[in-house]
């Protein structure tokens, strides 16, 4: 795929017809006008997306892109880069966190090696390895265009892949040790933020740690992001070019998944901070992509609610999750199947005694 | 039950020793520290309060009470009080908004009429009916003692009657037209708020409608609640005089559930407001009863952080719900089980290659 490619994306605008029916289904079933909150809007958006009143959300799909920084050279992790390698292989066999947190639950895993730092991809992970690893972003930018492209080009694929198979929704997950870091670089390169004020402490970091990441964040902006791009990105341009510098590959997988499933028509489900920044990318590279997510959770980075404010979405789960993996959009997704079962199989007002409540919002 | 019976009841404080253990498991689980966030210390919690580390919540009951409000007659809601029977009879089918939210979900459903307005108590309802519905607190206290008393009861007996079938976590939920005045008027009492600043609009109300929730929840309190007590409540004689006279028989009903679970160390979920509400009353009447809570969701209604922060509680779904029926805690209980079964199922960092992470918190 060429640049131009890419940019020529067109994201068709959901359905507001269906948008309207899906919300006068939801007052026509016996409850309290709005009762289910953020989770009917959720619903509505999901069923304009999918382009049906009644959509088919059964079969699941998560997506979880895995990818080396080479700025983890710079020791902003507290743990190796190996660490990617194990926990993709666990991942394959389904015993990573967010394996084990589906054990019961029906969804299929698509997990992607983009970039693992390892001569071979883990057994049950799709082999999609674009180099070793990206380059350290404090020596030269992370990727060449060519491998940015590649990377995108495998999210929409596997999106495009989940449409084929039938998916009704997708969730988002990654593994790549150092990608705290290099998805604030390029929230604060894309929102225009100061890393001082934006940077978390990732799987766990001292003091100290904290203070090297910062450092290394106000360095990677400083050699990739011009100065009067500080006050953030709007063009496709500047921010495929932030991504080229500064991202990992699992982010520029992400945002191809976000991409894709905008432009075959699938929700999809944004986890935490990583996935965020891939969301909020994917929407400035192709506009339109918003339309088709949908937030799990707002995280413990202080970043997430920043990109959803962007993107106009609501992170309804508030637990100071951490995790990554996809597990926050996992938990998000087993909300939104009772949140279905009530929209699809609730008893309507008219098969029962009781007269509909009044909409007094207008 | 007598009042120096139910006053007479001692919680037993949940295991510090099981809770620190429950901890460091969560700390040998290949993921980062907290990874998980609330949902560890959650999952922590419950494991305390069942006096196991490896806690059973497999078998799941939701207990809903049901009753209808004399108040209803000051036309504080904006449908009848019949309402309650027409829900309380879906609700024994499993067809009103939780069932079917809960359609492929494996909860079992515990339906009390405690104070239904009607001859007959609906099918597949249990029927501890113990008047037709509560006075109008405007004219007269809304319950004798002996009626609080014996609601109360009920619900005790509701929890003993979940341990002794082997349940592992009790969800509560209710319905009865006009209990977001009774609860709101409850909140005020005993957290001495002004009900200008508190009252919501329940299920649906007009501009004209609120005022005049809001006129009859300060007239109740003017009636009900001695002038000294404004600044809240704390004392367990106090607190359960303002149930008899406040009150609903479903919220007296939930005050037992959340007693009798202590009692039996059973963890509960709170569900919105009149749930919450219950469980504040019943950590007042039996101090030590929070310990045994779970929070769910942060509802619409503006209450609902007071109540929490006062128990100390994390509420992490953030949706703007407002339809009660234990919607909330369903919520929560699916989301539990994913912690929990990484928690009881997940890969521990010496089952791999990777090195446990490190605390920096202390």
């Amino acid at each position: 795929m060429t640049k131009e490619e890419l940019f020529s994306i067109r994201i068709k605008q959901p359905s507001p017809e269906i948008y309207r029916k899906s919300k006068e289904r939801w007052d026509h079933l016996a409850k309290p006008i709005d009762g289910l909150g953020v989770l009917e809007k959720i619903v509505s958006r999901i069923a304009a997306a999918s382009g049906r009143v009644c959509p088919d959300t059964d079969k699941k799909a998560l997506i979880i892109m895995c990818a080396d920084n080479g700025v983890t050279q710079e020791g902003i992790s507290q743990t190796g880069h190996d660490v990617t390698l194990s926990v993709a292989s666990l991942m394959g066999d389904k015993k990573s966190s967010v394996g084990s947190m589906a054990r019961n639950y029906p969804v299929d895993f698509f997990v992607y090696d983009v970039g693992i730092d390892s001569q071979n991809t883990p057994q049950g992970v799709t082999d999609a390895k674009i180099r070793r690893g990206t380059r350290n972003f404090l020596k030269e930018p992370a990727m060449t265009l060519k491998e940015c492209l590649a990377a995108i080009q495998t999210g929409i694929g596997a999106a495009g892949k989940c449409r084929d198979e039938g998916y009704g929704i997708i969730a988002t997950g990654e593994m790549g040790i150092g990608n705290t870091t290099t998805s604030t670089a390029l929230l604060c390169a894309v929102k225009g933020l100061d890393p001082k004020e934006y940077t978390g402490r990732g799987a766990g970091l001292s003091d100290e740690g904290m203070r090297n990441k910062i450092r290394v964040i106000e360095e990677g902006l400083r050699l990739h992001i011009r100065p009067n791009e500080y006050d953030g990105i709007t063009s496709k341009e500047e921010a495929l070019e932030a991504l080229t510098r500064l991202g990992g590959l699992d982010i520029a997988g992400l945002v191809g998944v976000f991409i894709g499933s905008a432009k075959v028509g699938i929700p999809v489900i944004i986890d935490g901070l990583i996935s965020a920044v891939a969301a909020l990318l994917a929407d400035r590279i192709v506009p339109g992509c918003r339309d088709y997510m949908i937030a799990s959770h707002l995280g413990r980075e202080k970043g997430m609610q920043v990109i959803l404010d962007d993107l106009g979405l609501d992170g309804i789960i508030n637990a100071d999750l951490a995790l990554g993996e996809g597990t926050g959009a996992l938990l998000m997704l087993t909300m939104l199947d009772m949140a279905m079962s009530l929209y699809l199989s609730g008893t309507f007002f008219d098969e029962t005694q009781i007269e509909q409540y009044e909409r007094f919002d207008g």
